[in-house]
């Protein structure tokens, strides 16, 4: 149950740098490569000829060659040769929108007539050099639904990061969740307190001091099929706080693609964008190396989680308040289901009538 | 297959120490933690808010809080406190009826109504200082009532065993079961043998010379829901056997509880209760080893001979004399379980008339 | 899907040599041991007693000793004693035609009436002191007809084996494809071409030059079930390809027999037979070193391609002329499993009328 007419993260640029990657997306598996000058590409990764997986091939002047025949396949899911073979009859395999931007690989697994790369997740900070970006990649065996939910719910942060992120204030501070169209935005601040060791080192990072109060906040925004942004920070406190001048603050953005792979299991693509410091790259292996840690302690839960829902599915959760960020996102993806759904229905009737 | 209206061993105290312990006994997913004034507690391992596992958070003045966002449980499954909640209206998590005993935790999976702690086993040598104990804890991915069939027929012994408490006595020497209301007893007695590895040592923990011939005993004793407590022993030949002043003899107990966790699964609490040198850990230490290693020979055996009862369930399996103790303990598991069926039956057609 | 009414090879003398070897063939659990005299015997792996895998027992005067409660079984699927039990009413268990030939145990899983020692696939070299064979075993998960294939269809030599046998001159030379009866043969030649790295090393161990151009050959033999023999080899070019004069070629037989465990994996006993240097162990050794790396770069490919068909059960696939031979070798045996099923069918209706 996920959208399919969307753009979702598939990869990052890095891992079809060697060689073509195989990957599940939203239960499709798909194989994504560099193809004709270096452009992506994704296919089913499937060979028409005897169903290997195309993956475990290689590119050769811009073509998919399948490592088990030699089977070679143009981007368009069409086979260009294959040795010693006419290959004009062979069934051509499903090609899939994909799209190289904000340095990430974008997939379109829905109706590919409406796949408008105008409709990717713009991304302000991608392309700003005076910004910064660092992140990594998990692979979570859950429900994209339950990572939403875990990111528009920040107060786990007190229990799950209690050494890192974590602070009874954020128990403390009651968010406001709003709906904007296709947006869900959960706001969180929380005043004059005491900076939790990742911000404490954020500030001091900043050449600011981190034994003083400050004001924190938390601004979560979903958006279709499975982002969540999150703005978050610290400024030294009575400075005006998410408004304050930049000298007084230590900021960033929390940046989370979920992918879905099957109906319970994720591709989660996590990182940080700042606008401090940007050229510093051995700040933004700390902070890679600090968020991956931090990011990694969900993953149990989360894990566990999943598995208490699936052996007690008539179980009716709780939504409370500090939900409604979760609660809302997943009404806004019921719609697009539905709205999937029943833009299908009309085709299907036909088909089978 | 199992009665629930029975205690079962949940745990040892050890286990529950430093933090809570989720554990799936009889099907069912349990969190196990020491509530208010440090007192056993047994919920659902599954937090009302979101479903995720208790056994993840932490104690908390006697509360268990969740580990994800904070709720506080109390050990009546009733929700005491969240951040920021009112939490009057929240859902009842089940609460299971836990006893603490003997050095076990007892949990009763059936109806809460009938747990009266009086019907927890009495082990008389358990709160005596003139006995010793020590034990551990296997996972076997078996049938219980495989593990019963096991105890009750020690002839395995030979084989599976052969290097330390199997001789070729055991299968000569027929053994007689008795049934007695709801105890099975099979008992063995071998007469002017000499004594295997396990009892030579024994022997020499006595003072006594184990190069003679002694008569041995095995009486296995099987009461519901799954214990099988075993007296075991030699005494030096013409003695008495079994009757003997202790002065000529080693004996001890050997202690099985089986808790179902799944259908073809068990958690397998072993150990040994003696009484000669009770305060003589480094011995206790030394017995628990070998016992440990010992009973390990079993698990192969008894996880393959489970998939070859699953691959070929139509199979009828013999039942000789020697296993007269599995197959009367099997038939009052199956008395008990359809005793507590129809017990049931009545309330469920009420339900769904 | 497999014939039954046909001999698999089972294992090799050494899997026995020490105790029973438990493997599952065509579906069914079997215990291979050496009985009486050392012939070997197979049986159900199943102890009537009480269901223990007989695998895990021992060979005591030649029979079959359970390794549970020492059931002793004789290599006609009868008890022969138990200690203290009368056991002539004992259920039998299934015995299996098994013959031990060539180097290899085979095994009947079909009517046994049927099993005649002459139907064994004859290997002429194996018993000829001018041949020396040198192989391993791979479990590989994925359905013996896709093994069937890969070696039927060796154009994937130029890309599963690119650094080691294969070459672009094998895409090159089409292949032609013959059925003789029951027999499907694929042949292959290539002239005045370079060898590849593992035929370099073969016309080095001939005391022929390797900086030549050669005739290359592959002759692949398929007969039923599952057996596929190839005959490979390079001549110094110009000489008579496969039919030049023993002094200018290096040539041996691939030997391949593919015993199904379950409808999706198997069990794939590989080799070479050659008859240069019979004597040389060590030789044998190296080239069976070699071989069973290049052999296991399939592996990754069949399970990955098995996945995918899994994934798309309604897919077609390609039937080109390289494919021929796999083709022609599936509808062999797609007759011969009709065969059987139509000559069981009449039994099965008068039992079921």
């Amino acid at each position: 149950m996920f959208p399919k007419n969307t753009w979702y993260v598939a990869c990052t640029p890095d891992e079809i740098a060697d060689k073509p990657l195989g990957r599940q997306i939203c239960g499709e598996k798909i194989v994504f490569y560099r193809g004709p000058e270096g452009k992506v590409a994704a296919l089913e990764d499937f060979c028409p000829h005897r169903g290997a997986p195309l993956s475990l091939g290689f590119v050769r002047d811009g073509n998919l060659v399948c490592g088990y025949h030699g089977l070679e396949m143009g981007c368009d899911g069409k086979t260009v040769a294959m040795p010693g073979q006419r290959v004009r009859g062979f069934p051509c395999i499903r090609q899939y929108p994909v799209e190289e931007r904000y340095g990430f690989i974008w997939v379109w697994t829905g109706d590919a007539e409406k796949a408008d790369p105008a409709l990717i997740h713009h991304l302000e900070w991608a392309d700003n050099p005076e910004w910064a970006y660092g992140g990594g990649l998990y692979h979570i065996n859950c429900d994209y639904r339950l990572m939403i939910d875990n990111l528009m719910d920040l107060t786990h942060e007190t229990y799950v990061h209690a050494n890192s992120i974590g602070q009874p204030e954020i128990d403390e501070a009651s968010p406001t969740t709003k709906v904007e169209g296709d947006t869900v935005v959960t706001s969180r601040h929380m005043e004059n307190i005491m900076a939790p060791p990742f911000w404490r080192m954020a500030l001091r990072g900043n050449n600011l001091a981190d034994d003083v109060p400050v004001d924190r906040w938390q601004i979560c925004r979903f958006t279709p099929p499975s982002h969540v942004l999150i703005e978050v920070g610290v400024a030294h406190a009575g400075k005006g706080g998410y408004e304050a001048d930049p000298k007084y603050k230590a900021s960033s953005i929390v940046v989370d693609f979920i992918t879905p792979e099957t109906e319970t299991s994720i591709w989660y693509f996590w990182g940080m964008a700042r606008n401090f410091r940007p050229e510093d790259e051995a700040l933004t292996a700390t902070i890679r190396e600090g968020q991956g840690k931090i990011f990694s302690e969900d993953l149990e839960m989360l894990e566990r989680q999943q598995q208490n829902l699936l052996a007690y599915p008539e179980r009716q959760l709780l939504k409370l308040n500090i939900d409604a960020g979760g609660v809302q996102s997943r009404r806004i993806l019921e719609r697009l289901i539905e709205s999937e759904r029943s833009a299908a229905a009309p085709l299907n009737m036909i088909a089978t009538a």
